[in-house]
């Protein structure tokens, strides 16, 4: 890596954590410039502008997840096992530093509606993977035998993802855990039901 | 009404669609300027800051989603039948204009963390009242005999809340429907589930 990459990189790393707490519209060059330690001026020099560390915090913050999900599943032979790292992951989402502030899907979702169109793109593409992915996940276990062949593999996927976003919007605005345990116990047994 | 109640609430009116599409951050004063036709001396005549707008906003947007579901209820006779508003309603959100951007506890919960605390405590408010609403709702059900009595009632508020609060936000993210429907699809099986 060069120097400038180096420095790019840098920005990303200490930006990433920011844009998914205070929001992307609600994140200033200012707090870029509190969390970089680094000058207006050296930020600009890397960046077009805000928008384009946003879109780079946005893929960051994304792999990060996605990294830490595929190798707990990784780990683990069945598929319905495999299947479990979400709702134990989004059980102590608020442990964990890089979703404590939630999903960077869910957080880009209330603001990227018209303001940011290239954002509102990437967390398109990133929700389309996850979707793509659990629906190899599903297709691999009826393939295996470990899964109901029966089952509706679509259905299945949006209520999955439903009950995960929709469970860490009530922790985010509340601060109490009760909702987001009651709502993985069902995200749990809805998995454990796949099993043939 | 006094002219000034007037300006007021019409300041508001205008406002509350801007806030709950652009999101409580990326709201600008100009958007307000904009919206309402009038001048920035006009609005701070009338709000002490742009957050004192937003969280009336707020309020007026809430209201107008517990008033058009609680209008549904009524003129329903059975519990299951009035919980059923619940995905009938949310299935049709983007038909709807004061929910078309969404519902307004899940537009402030990305941003309201750290930055807009009194907008956090009225989300939360807002969030605790619509359970209460469902708890009474299952009570009553159960008295009645219309809802099995084994009913795990805060598991399934957890869930609802889940499923409509997540499912929205796919369909923000993505501007696809499909996800949204086969949620209710579910939704409406587990509310028919509860039936004695």
């Amino acid at each position: 890596m060069s120097k400038a990459e180096r420095t790019k990189q840098f920005i990303i790393e200490k930006a990433a954590p920011v844009f998914n707490s205070k929001g992307y519209a609600g994140t200033s060059m200012n707090d870029l410039i509190q969390a970089t330690g680094l000058t207006k001026g050296s930020i600009y020099g890397n960046f077009e502008n805000k928008d384009e560390v946003a879109l780079a915090a946005f893929d960051y913050n994304f792999d990060l997840v996605v990294s830490y999900i595929r190798n707990k599943m990784d780990a683990r032979a069945s598929s319905i096992d495999k299947l479990l790292v979400y709702p134990e992951t989004y059980r102590n989402f608020l442990k964990l530093n890089f979703l404590q502030s939630g999903c960077p899907i869910n957080n880009t979702s209330a603001e990227s509606d018209d303001t940011h169109p290239l954002l509102k793109e990437k967390a398109a593409n990133a929700l389309q993977f996850w979707r793509d992915r659990l629906e190899n996940r599903i297709k691999t276990g009826i393939e295996n035998n470990e899964i109901k062949p029966d089952t509706n593999t679509n259905e299945f996927i949006s209520v999955l993802i439903s009950l995960i976003q929709g469970s860490i919007i009530q922790v985010k605005v509340t601060g109490k855990i009760a909702p987001l345990n009651a709502t993985m116990d069902f995200l749990e047994r809805m998995i454990l039901d796949l099993k043939t």
